[in-house]
């Protein structure tokens, strides 16, 4: 991506924010000539998994699996074929059993997309929701950006 | 889908409500052996076109566009190949420029998600955001499910 | 698919043939505006995926994996958003430790594309190729449609 | 893709070869925990599209269309999330209303799948099959890479 971004040159340059790279491909787009929505999602998708395997998985350990239970996208500019696009992840709200990743999706120098998901943190023994305690806690806390 | 579901049966009775079938797909299916929740999507995007095209564009004519601006899914239930899925849809709010679609998808017996989709109405000659009026207004007015 | 085609009648008549249905969607769609020739493969694929469930594993038991090493696809026709298709599967060639299986798609009563996919057939243990033998090798060799 | 693979590197030095790089995706992979078949079929488009537009498309102009009509794809080793690819696709063959494109698809310093796919030229008034003459045919002779 030629074209340079103010707001993804800020969130590049926290460290708590996890960007990732993707390459749009010839049917990603519809029959519109646009980038399908549905692309979006698996953009945020590459940019959740990053930032748990990256960031998360670390702090956690094998002890937890991630499942997501709600997505929402604002979709605010068309993407075309042929072009990258940048996603920039980061944890935005830390409960109990789940957590909030906020995102941006950024292509041809602009922000495309906002969205934000969800997930709960299972045990994967038990498959049910389980907390997040202890220096796991702590280490996600310091990774939160509100 | 051989195993029935009240919620659905009772939306599938609603003449304001849009069924679409669809068929899973092997590759539906990510590393979790499950559908990926991009897939949802797709699926939402099934239902809303398919309710565009036979509720609204009788109405509406060739003189408004939709473009999709907000999505919204909550996944409540796993999905698995082989298996069929059906998405009911229906129009739950009518904004001046834009409107809401409300979803639900129905696998295996379960509702599996629901979804809320926003769409804008544009003037395809000048893609901006243009209202819906007079007697359009009025037929659409009496699809709504709030 | 209303439409009717007398050579996918035929098909469905030899019960040599395994018969498998999908539902085309919106995103199968590229900007061209016709199901994007790389959906032909996933349809393909939600074939010999039946085929082999239903057909294969039932004499091979789960003492033999799959996995498709050649696929050769040729596009007759062009496909169209919304409709249906049924893609009819069958073994064609059995050797040693592979079996080829021939495909026609056919959509809106035309035959859409023929194809042919050649799996071999591992041990699940050394993941190396194993033969297909005995009885199993037998109820192979009845399924064939040369 | 930090490894290296000497037979990608003496392609990507014969000038007569267009290389396109594609990022793996979560939901590229299938419930087998490797990049389903099919996201070769994509990536095989991927690399066609680029080669069509940057070498093709500067000699023919918009005189003539592009339709795929045949597909082979040897695949030769799996390939897994997170990773880049890179394609290389050249012509192989000069028909009169048809030409080849030869294709190596290469990941994690591994060849992955070869394919070879063949595409008719068309007279986009007449949708029908059109001979590549004159000066544009003496050009595509010397892209030929046999």
């Amino acid at each position: 991506m030629s074209e340079t971004n103010a707001e993804l040159e800020a969130l590049a340059q926290d460290e708590r924010v996890t960007l990732s790279r993707d390459v749009l491909r010839f049917n990603d787009c519809d029959s519109l000539g646009h980038v399908n929505n549905v692309v979006y999602a698996t953009l945020c998708e590459s940019g959740r998994v990053r930032f748990l395997e990256e960031r998360l998985r670390p702090v956690l350990g094998p002890s937890r699996l991630f499942v997501i239970v709600k997505l929402a996208i604002d979709f605010e500019a068309e993407l075309f074929y042929p072009g990258d696009v940048v996603t920039a992840t980061w944890a935005s709200r830390l409960g109990t059993t789940s957590f909030t990743m906020d995102q941006a999706i950024f292509g041809a120098g602009k922000r495309a997309a906002r969205a934000q998901g969800v997930c709960v943190t299972l045990d994967p023994a038990t498959r049910r929701p389980a907390p997040v305690e202890g220096e796991a806690r702590a280490a996600l806390e310091r990774l939160l950006r509100v």
